[in-house]
């Protein structure tokens, strides 16, 4: 892509001002309540809202011309061929929690795929980015490149997913095959489960019901570092609904078949 | 306590230390396997019992009249009627997995309950304490007090647990009526549960199959935060099993009714 460096930096400045709007809302001291706040005040909401805003400006500013598909505020035009996908807080009942693996998704589609993506951890400060030639974790010191790791059996894998809190009975019964057929399944990690994929400490995530805003950044994270992404029937996964995600093309091809066993 | 300043920094001491030891085997990079190691080679088991092994070694430095008892080496007896309950990694599963909700535990019991506590994440570099007069999250940057959140209705309550993956049909159907009455449930945070609702963003854990050295730390935690830990009877939690910590004594008294409902 002819501008690559230019949209990466777009991206970490977009990331790193959703960063600074959502962190003042992240384990908001309950003891210090504002009382001109009004009583429906929900600071996710406001964090989501505040967080697509600001990553909006950055676009404004930098790169009018793109086009703009957003959690919160919906669709902008443009005239680029170039679509960014937002998803301000992904995993919002994680951060309800105050636990720290929520994430904000940036994904940049070209109209065929997803060509670049990031993963932030503002808490954490952790940053995976993926795509225009790179994988790697950004930390507030140092980072590491992002590849999956290679050569785990289905045996000997580890799984994520969103489960059992989402899906169809049929989805639930099929995601079990899988876990039943792991080492170790875990539920609840969100986008992080993707991240952690891509920085070789699992084998698979599996989940279903996505919107096109959830898995757009970690699909471009997950193939820059060497794996698999699809739909539940080995289709293209940009739009949501079933995906997989696997480390190899083996543990993909398995999981899919018990998926649709 | 006459020595408490003693112990607060013993314990400190301690937990930098697993800090140390752990700390280079968590998302150890597996591109980089050491040809020497032995095939069976166990990062988190090596992990645990380095940890282990250096808070000892704080131990007989510092204190050495105290009892111990330690996940990984057992008991050790002391004179001063003191005992140091020690999880080095509570957890495993998420360290495996490479996500940073397993912790360090440290407990100190008297004899007739748990006087102080600590959950320390290394990875985060969060470390929550509480006993001997203290409630406090530290951090790499400042910190703040913890305390509990109050005025949560059971129908507005975030709960956690290891569940669904431990206890029995009987615990888990116990558990299913907490969970069906409750806003949000989530599952597989380990000891960072226990820290988040010392931390006043959630307002139950309830787990079971629980040892001693699991809920010491925590339970010293949670109750300076403000909170209320017990077995599901109603009973002392020190000596683990089934285990429930609520923000309140009205959330408390309810959910072990559904429990035992």
């Amino acid at each position: 892509m002819q501008d690559a460096q230019q949209i990466i930096d777009t991206a970490h400045e977009m990331a790193d001002a959703a960063r600074a709007a959502i962190l003042p809302h992240f384990r908001a001291d309950h003891l210090a309540t504002d009382n001109k706040r009004p009583a429906d005040f929900d600071p996710v909401t406001e964090a989501d809202r505040a967080a697509e805003r600001a990553m909006r400006d950055v676009l404004a500013r930098r790169r009018p011309q793109d086009a703009i598909l957003g959690e919160e505020y919906g669709a902008t035009e443009g005239r680029s061929g170039l679509t960014w996908i937002l998803d301000p807080i992904d995993g919002t009942r994680a951060f309800i929690c105050g636990a720290a693996s929520w994430g904000v998704l940036i994904g940049l589609s070209d109209g065929t795929g997803i060509r670049y993506g990031l993963i932030d951890q503002p808490y954490t400060k952790e940053r995976f980015e993926g795509g225009l030639g790179r994988a790697r974790l950004s930390m507030a010191e140092g980072g590491r490149p992002l590849a999956v790791r290679k050569g785990i059996a289905l045996s000997q894998a580890s799984l994520m997913s969103t489960f059992p809190e989402i899906g169809t009975p049929d989805e639930a019964a099929a995601f079990r095959r899988v876990a039943e057929r792991v080492r170790l399944t875990r539920y609840g990690l969100d986008c992080y489960a993707y991240a952690l994929l891509a920085l070789g400490q699992i084998d698979l995530v599996i989940e279903a019901g996505l919107q096109s805003y959830d898995i757009a950044g970690p699909l471009a994270v997950v193939e820059a570092a060497g794996g698999v992404v699809t739909d539940w029937q080995g289709g293209p996964a940009m739009h949501g609904g079933q995906v997989i995600a696997a480390a190899t093309a083996d543990l993909h091809r398995q999981a899919l078949d018990l998926l649709n066993g």
